[in-house]
């Protein structure tokens, strides 16, 4: 729950000023500058204080294990290279969200950390609500996109945001994840046009 | 490539016999009777053998690990829980093949292998190959579905059957091991309706 609000606070002002923000926000610069050496298995909190400058106690108090961290830490930057966008018409917004979403799915470390995210015990209590925290906050700003047209009259009142967005990034995933093979430009139009229907009809 | 040429040969005709098949078939049988037990991380290829009533050493011999034994046999096990459909029309192929495969997901063992599969380190060569084969098998499932529609000319000639199929099971994929929550009617119909979208438009 923790990325959640912070990332529906992030949306549409600056981060609140304070310590604890300011802790927050160099702990997970330095996660996001480590993940890549050291990977979500061996991510070091030692390390993490040290180049955020905190004391270890902060991040375990805060976030309890590396795993935890981690997963906020990438929502937290999944949602700072993937902002909702907002061009004034689905079919655009939809466009600009799941490019973000290839970008993102192009890098890597990024598939790592997601397949890893995916594969998360949710026997855990802890990993999971760390989980779902961070899937919900994605899925949340593909609602507001479908929420914004709604408002603009552009889909049906009350079109369910949920499958559009599963439709716009399901087939990405399944090809990123699934077949482990790049995304090219037939699956984006597709995935664009089976959104917009799904929207829409 | 052994579990897709099998599930292929086993698409139209009964197995062929002879001693090298009734191996896989018992193999396999063990296999899946064994893996809601021990779990895919500690199946045991003694307790396949002998449950199998074959030798540990050709288990060995045909399979290598316990990991690529498990990713065929479960392999096999959706290629017969889900059989290519063949009503005569497009929509229904659909139906069938999405309805066998959220039968399948709503099976907690066979989440847990798939889950298991999606997070498989594909830097291992021969994890990769049995990984590569699971998927592809299980798609070319569905490209069958479209190239028969394709010769009954309800979708247009030259119509890429990937994204089709992507698009009928990234949503319900995502759901499922992004969201973590039930499939319900409503993403079902979505994920028919945006796959015979863009198979047609």
């Amino acid at each position: 729950m923790v990325s959640k609000n912070s990332a529906s606070a992030s949306k549409s002002a600056p981060r609140p000023g304070g310590r604890s923000a300011r802790i927050r926000e160099s702990v997970f610069a330095a996660t996001i500058e480590l993940l890549p050496e050291q990977g979500i298995g061996n991510l070091s909190i030692r390390d993490v204080a040290e180049r955020a400058e905190v004391a270890e106690s902060t991040i375990y108090r805060r976030w309890g294990t590396a795993t935890v961290l981690a997963a906020e830490a990438v929502a937290d930057y999944a949602f700072t290279e993937n902002p909702i966008p907002d061009t004034g018409n689905l079919e655009d917004d939809l466009r600009q969200f799941l490019r973000n979403i290839v970008a993102i799915l192009r890098q890597t470390e990024m598939r790592r950390l997601l397949r890893i995210a995916i594969s998360l015990d949710d026997s855990d209590t802890q990993q999971a609500a760390a989980y779902t925290a961070f899937w919900n906050s994605r899925f949340d700003a593909g609602t507001t996109i479908v929420q914004r047209a709604i408002a603009r009259a552009e889909v049906p009142p009350g079109t369910d945001s949920l499958p559009v967005i599963e439709t716009l990034v399901g087939a990405v995933y399944a090809r990123t994840f699934l077949l482990k093979q790049p995304i090219d430009n037939q699956l984006f139009e597709a995935s664009i046009h089976a959104a917009l229907h799904v929207a829409t009809r």
